[in-house]
């Protein structure tokens, strides 16, 4: 997607913020499994992407110095089973079972935080698991309504990278609601205002309707306007009535691709490029 | 450890902070191995602190519901390792050994947080797990410089127990340090000023030497007043001049005995009794 060009100024340039999707790096359909993998694969590319003069001959500084890594028994839709099965994203922490799934959303997405983290420092890139619950983060009624950066600046100008997730947070009128990890990562981009954004997925980007159905056309590039009105740049499409058709699964409490898409508009509006890739590709194809 | 009461007003009382010590959930000796057995009954103990209405009939609303509950191949001297490899206490994130410490201290200690707050959830307590770091913790050489304790104060005000631990944190002067779990909790006292706090560990309590030694004698309680000065009230001791010899692990970057010593008198001194158990006995041996 992308973003009418905005002079922005920043104290610390930052080039990118990338997204690991959920799609991108578990397996969506089995409870809580990880994509070695991918992740393993996406790992590798976000250190070659992060230190260019990097070579193969070179030695990796690996991170994790834990008993565990290489392999996890922790397994793919982190949290998601958790929070509809108790509904935490309605609210209500007065209720029990409300309160457990809060706790156990926590645990579950802590756990695949935690993971990619590993990944991550296996690769040598120096990164930093931070939960939105304990930056301080809360909403009212599902929106943003408090989210404290300094931390997030503190630990980037420490030369560390942040790695944030999806949680459970307090939610100023419903008690309780679920921060999506795509709300996350505009707030994060309208702060700290990177030069692009890329959402990892399973898909090579966005389709005029499910990729799964046949005839699928891949949407190579969507110009997002500052009203926040969008149109298909490419491919150039007959009948095309701007209506893409979105599905959203049983499971996904954060609104699936629509949120999605909407989250990726919100960011190109102001002024930042939006890449949708799909994760793991040796050599990835791009949309933009 | 007794302390000279005070009159202390809050807006929500708080019975008991307790200290999960390392020693006590954890195989001291061993990498990254967790005393499950131990852990366990400190969870179910703890479970039963809580909730005194709860009898044996009555079902527990587990709140572990990942695939991986019950067994953990996580394996006990989390963090101490890694930070003392790199020298992460004696900050210098310059150096790239000390940042790849600083992040697999991190994995370390929020790893072991993560089996902590699971291990609470199975028994149905509300756990949170709460990171120093992404709390906005920071040290000033190696004291707390800031430690916003909003979001443990909307935790516990939402129904949940903050479970926090000792961590990796950014250092205004050197960079980096370690933020010890005592620490945390003299900090956390002093906010919220419990009834009482309990450390947890594998010996009984504090002797006048090593409790490996022979004729160590466990001392049964002490009294800290306002001035800090402390004398032993219990057992009444001849020829004791106050010193009591304290040793420090080689692999322990937080000070060892004679710190947690300090921070418990420093508790005292607030005027919260201080009780050192301990844990994983059935029928607990208290000292106080």
């Amino acid at each position: 997607m992308k973003g009418e060009k905005q002079e922005i100024h920043h104290t610390k340039p930052i080039r990118c913020i990338v997204k690991l999707g959920g799609a991108a790096i578990t397996c969506k359909n089995e409870l809580e499994k990880i994509n070695e993998e991918n992740l393993d694969i996406v790992s590798s590319q976000l250190r070659q992407a992060m230190m260019p003069g990097w070579s193969s001959s070179m030695k990796v500084l690996g991170m994790d110095w834990s008993k565990r890594h290489g392999e996890s028994e922790v397994s793919g839709s982190f949290g998601h089973f958790q929070a509809s099965k108790s509904g935490v994203h309605k609210g209500g922490l007065d209720q029990s079972l409300v309160k457990a799934g809060f706790v156990a959303t926590r645990i579950s997405v802590t756990t695949l935080n935690l993971e990619v983290v590993r990944a991550l420092a296996r690769e040598g890139i120096p990164s930093i698991g931070m939960s939105p619950f304990s930056c301080g983060w809360s909403t009212k009624e599902k929106n943003i309504a408090s989210a404290d950066l300094a931390v997030v600046d503190k630990a980037i100008d420490s030369g560390f990278i942040p790695v944030l997730h999806g949680d459970a947070v307090l939610d100023k009128l419903q008690g309780c609601s679920i921060l999506s990890g795509d709300v996350i990562i505009r707030h994060l981009a309208a702060h700290l205002k990177p030069e692009y954004v890329v959402f990892l997925t399973d898909v090579f980007g966005v389709y005029d309707r499910p990729p799964t159905e046949p005839n699928a056309v891949l949407l190579r590039e969507i110009a997002v306007g500052k009203d926040g009105k969008w149109s298909v740049v490419k491919p150039e499409l007959q009948n095309m009535d701007k209506q893409v058709q979105t599905t959203v699964a049983a499971h996904d409490t954060t609104g699936g691709m629509e949120t999605k898409i909407a989250e990726a508009a919100m960011i190109a509006r102001l002024g930042i490029d939006v890449y949708i890739v799909k994760a793991g590709c040796r050599q990835p194809q791009t949309t933009h």
